[in-house]
């Protein structure tokens, strides 16, 4: 089995360590969506990562969707999402706001990277960010009422989906998201990324995040200009 | 329960076909997150659509988190999702397809309708577009290859998926995505749209569907131009 995608995108990553909780072993093939398109193209012809390969060549997409089709093919190690329905609903619930806020964080990305200054619209960053915040501030009142577990043997979806998104937003948007400003996520954050599925599936290596630093100070550069 | 979010999004139509097989009443309040961002926000801050209030007040989001918590629920009158890994693993798929190229729908509208002319990027749209038309190739190969059920008592999460996207693209998009380029996904969209799980959810009332073809004929005046 492959997973197709950059350790970067949060979509990617968070299918990489629940995989790893799950037990499954797969190669995982850095191909980029943006830098490789074609090549990524001939493994699937829409380029979205993360992409998966199962072992019968069928391909998959959308992480929810991946992560779905793991959580009940009855071979993994363990589940990441409850059984009882209201507990269900609360897991659930967090990895919504986590994506959107991972969603709304790569709009803005997407409009500072992608797009030449003179194409950038600022009503629509401001717009997005608010909804960023937004989720991050539901985020942070879910935490605060009540502790997600963050060992290795009682991780949820919501546990493995709010760490990945919030070194998402810490690497993208260090400026925006302000860690102070949601210490409940970021202590969490903290604790889960010590563990040994996360830490075996970087966000970056050496040389990507330093590619990553220079788009920040650049993203620095164009949120703050006067 | 309430359901919240217009249904030109093929995202909360989705939900709402969906929930109609489950055999889940709910309450449709069709709020826009454009027109109604405030009023919005204050049943969902991220204002996201489709959103559900679970009758105990919890607020889901996320159209597939959303459909996986009614899929496991329990008490539904039937599941969407075959149960053996390798039907499951395709049902996928064709969710996965048919929300990517809704994803690229939606990117390719935003990027029309947000926004003022100056500051639309053609390079993106081309991106995007080339995306959409892959995920449509992928899909009716599936299709060709293994028809959909499209009766009420056999279709599944793949086939409402697939349906209600097709009709989105055909709705924002009929000039890029032509139905006869597809004639397998089309005949597949005509009859499960006849289905009366479909019919009593229709993307859109008379008037928005004047507002849709004016929006349309702009579209096609600027993508179009020269």
């Amino acid at each position: 089995m492959h997973l197709i995608g950059t350790m970067d995108s949060p979509y990617v990553r968070r299918v990489a360590v629940s995989l790893n909780y799950y037990g499954y072993e797969f190669e995982h093939r850095s191909i980029s969506v943006f830098d490789e398109f074609a090549k990524f193209a001939k493994i699937n012809p829409v380029v979205k990562a993360p992409t998966i390969v199962l072992d019968d060549g069928t391909v998959l997409l959308e992480s929810s969707l991946i992560l779905d089709y793991f959580e009940k093919r009855g071979d993994s190690i363990c589940s990441l999402l409850p059984v009882v329905a209201s507990e269900r609903a609360r897991t659930l619930r967090i990895v919504g706001l986590a994506l959107a806020a991972c969603d709304k964080t790569v709009q803005i990305v997407y409009e500072r990277k992608l797009r030449p200054i003179e194409k950038q619209y600022e009503p629509w960053v401001s717009r997005v960010t608010t909804q960023l915040l937004a989720a991050l501030r539901e985020l942070e009142v879910e935490v605060v009422n009540q502790p997600l577990y963050s060992s290795d043997t009682s991780i949820s979806q919501a546990g493995i989906t709010l760490a990945v998104a919030w070194s998402f937003y810490q690497m993208m948007l260090g400026d925006i998201v302000a860690p102070n400003q949601f210490p409940g996520i970021r202590d969490f954050a903290l604790e889960a990324e010590a563990l040994p599925h996360f830490v075996s599936c970087p966000p970056m290596d050496n040389k990507e995040m330093e590619i990553a630093e220079r788009r920040r100070l650049r993203l620095d550069d164009c949120l703050f200009r006067c």
